[in-house]
């Protein structure tokens, strides 16, 4: 599938990757189509292995070229093309680049249009809003003053943009409400901390938002590395939420005021979070759980438990243990 | 008294009521002049009783027609007439907006007029300013950059409103100081849960900021559900504060940054919080209270207390238990 | 040094002060410079000692002019004139106040100057950007679309400003991007509370941003109050960060998402705070610290150390006292 949301620079060949690590050339020069996960690669993709957490996603991968070091590099199937690097995601990201070389920074997007309402069915529009190339939105859309929504974006039908939003590098589906103040898109907080002067990392995933979702006013929500930040159908955020780079969020969630999810979290459906929660990077938070407010998150949570405390615990524990009369 | 934020539509006869709940109609059929709360309805308004916290409230009510369930009814004194329904809430919900049919979503107020300046005494006024009907602001104000005022918000002598400020359904009073990007008077976050698609409820009340107040940059004060929320005469909130439907805050309160409040919580005079604190719903802090700051308060504080903790206790139980040296 | 950021008035004379103060005036009237802290004042500027804290810094001091209280009167060197005060921080406020009348409020700023894009060096700029007078950018920046840049406001080469950014009363360096909707500079949350309404302290301090720095979205960076916020080289900030007035974070530091600090805290170099933590007012943060998400932080840390919990202790503590199964 080509990326929705980053352009990506065709005709990239082997040995232009291997250039741009610093590592010799090869005599047989060939292309190599895009840079994906192990998952979702095809056989032209080059992606990488850097735990042995995705040991099944690299028996199953359909690529034929990786990106590893030498400590996994006797893991890695026969059939595959190993390239060999000391930091696996410092190459990666830097091979990104050369596929992506937009997905790094923010840059404000300088590619207006004269927002034309008649291409729109039934548009209700504010003031002093601006709209990139591209920009599609279904029927029956209002988009408040003010509002910023940059080249590409995708709107459903029967949404309501509020006042003072950007959105970009998203999608969105039918009948959801992004309300006042919201950012929606931007990169991700990613980065090899260096003394030197930190490297971002690019980030070509973009932002899913489903149908019937409310994110509330001055959410921040990030758009993925490499992968997509997903909000499903269904799911309503209070104010002053933040969501990071590539967190998965459920159906029929309810994230109340200013909770905070690090990168990478995953939430099942019908998940409810009390107010100013944080829930760790790289946690899969089960179905149907219920996590008290002010509840710091830093383990797994399995399907239909509830949660209170920092760290988070069995609701029943947090009470008992905190029941003297005080 | 009526409802200065949303428009009532009137002649709503119990036989609309009736219909709108699915339920049969009556053969008298008479009007019903509003939906209000047991301690501010009038004879002629519907209200409702959904639990037995509210039994003093039943037995001074004015009105003579109440929503309950079954469960309720026996509690309702003899001269009322009962509407008995399986969810009150929801049901009250769905009568709320059959009177107030557009408070239910904030679509952005599309019902500008030109800023004239000569209307107003001696205001001072920035760039791409957006004012709605009948904006109602005091002597020697000043309203920075774009900031949006929505139709029939009134504001006091001597206020000092920032820049990318959005004010609606809000009347505030004298000497007090919005600060830059602060959102008020949004919705609510109150809806039903629904596998099918949340049922989100109308929102009616407004926001009542009172005198010499000061509310910092990025917070976001939601409106009322049915009755308003209100911040006190004197109170200073510091940036990125979250307040949500129905909150009433007293008088000189000094609330540090980040702090949360879950709806209707009641917090009285003289109370300070400390940063990143967050306060349950439907809380009662009394007077001089003292949170400190990372809090999470769910339980009343009875006046002239000092708690911290997660959950708040006795400050000095907290300090006792987190004694040891490390 | 002269005060970038505001301006100061001339000839002030000492009976100014007196009377201000509502003292008895002198027969000697001379010339008092400026106010500045201990650690800063020249021979012929006003300062104030407040807390035996400070005593290294009195003894150091070149100021020959002293705001002090009965109490502390002993302590001030033979050859320094004291003035003896009840309640030395709001006497030192109502004296900055007569030097600096503009430091009190944030009124926007309405001395605009049309922006000539052939002023600046190869400057990319959006949509309905307002700037102040005497704004100076370096080569080869962008700012976004309505984004406010103050009066005097300083920005170094190769900057990245976002869209609806707000910042004044800052000097900011080479290669530092600023997230959309950051609002930087505007006075701190600093008052003497008081029952007849609180007495807002004057902030003439500005906020000084190093190199290669990263603002997240919708951060909030306060002035200081005499001395300035600063943020140092290479240290980047996630969205929604909250940084008080007088706050000093190091160099190369990590500053997850919704992290907030309290007035004058200071932060070592590369340290790194994870999402949602806290750090309390006028404490000390050494180098090399690492404070785990969710943290309340309400000690000094010493450098080097790993940190966790509420209140913050050793990690190796924090994860031991809850280890336990739930």
């Amino acid at each position: 599938m080509k990326n929705p949301f980053f352009k990506k620079k065709n005709n990239i060949k082997i040995n232009d990757i291997l250039q741009c690590l610093n590592l010799q050339k090869e005599k047989k020069n060939f292309i190599v189509e895009d840079i994906k996960d192990l998952e979702i690669a095809s056989k032209n993709d080059i992606s990488f292995f850097h735990s042995v957490k995705y040991i099944k996603s690299l028996n199953k991968t359909k690529s034929k070229l990786i990106i590893t070091s030498k400590k996994f590099s006797k893991l890695i199937p026969k059939n595959i093309k190993v390239i060999m690097v000391s930091n696996i995601l410092l190459s990666t990201a830097k091979i990104t680049s050369l596929f992506y070389p937009n997905a790094i920074n923010d840059n404000f997007d300088s590619k207006l249009n004269k927002v034309e309402k008649d291409k729109f069915k039934n548009l209700k529009i504010g003031e002093n809003v601006l709209f990139g190339k591209n920009v599609k939105i279904g029927k029956n859309c209002s988009v408040g003053h003010n509002t910023i929504i940059e080249s590409n974006v995708r709107i459903g039908d029967d949404c309501i943009i509020g006042c003072n939003v950007i959105i970009k590098n998203t999608i969105i589906g039918k009948s959801t409400s992004i309300l006042d103040g919201a950012i929606i898109g931007k990169k991700g907080f990613g980065f090899f901390p260096n003394k030197d002067g930190n490297i971002k990392y690019p980030h070509i995933g973009g932002v899913i938002i489903g149908n019937n979702v409310e994110i509330g006013c001055n959410n921040t929500i990030d758009r993925g590395s490499l992968s997509n930040t997903v909000i499903g159908d269904g799911t309503f955020l209070d104010n002053q939420v933040h969501i990071a780079h590539n967190v998965k969020i459920g159906k029929n969630c309810i994230i109340t005021g200013q909770v905070g999810f690090a990168g990478s979290a995953s939430i099942g459906n019908n998940v409810s979070i009390g107010g100013q929660a944080g829930i760790s990077g790289h946690l899969k938070i089960g179905d149907n759980v219920q996590i008290g407010g002010g509840s710091g998150v830093i383990k797994n949570i399995a399907s239909n438990k509830k949660v209170m405390g920092y760290p988070a615990k069995d609701i029943r524990n947090f009470l008992k243990d905190n029941r003297r009369d005080d």
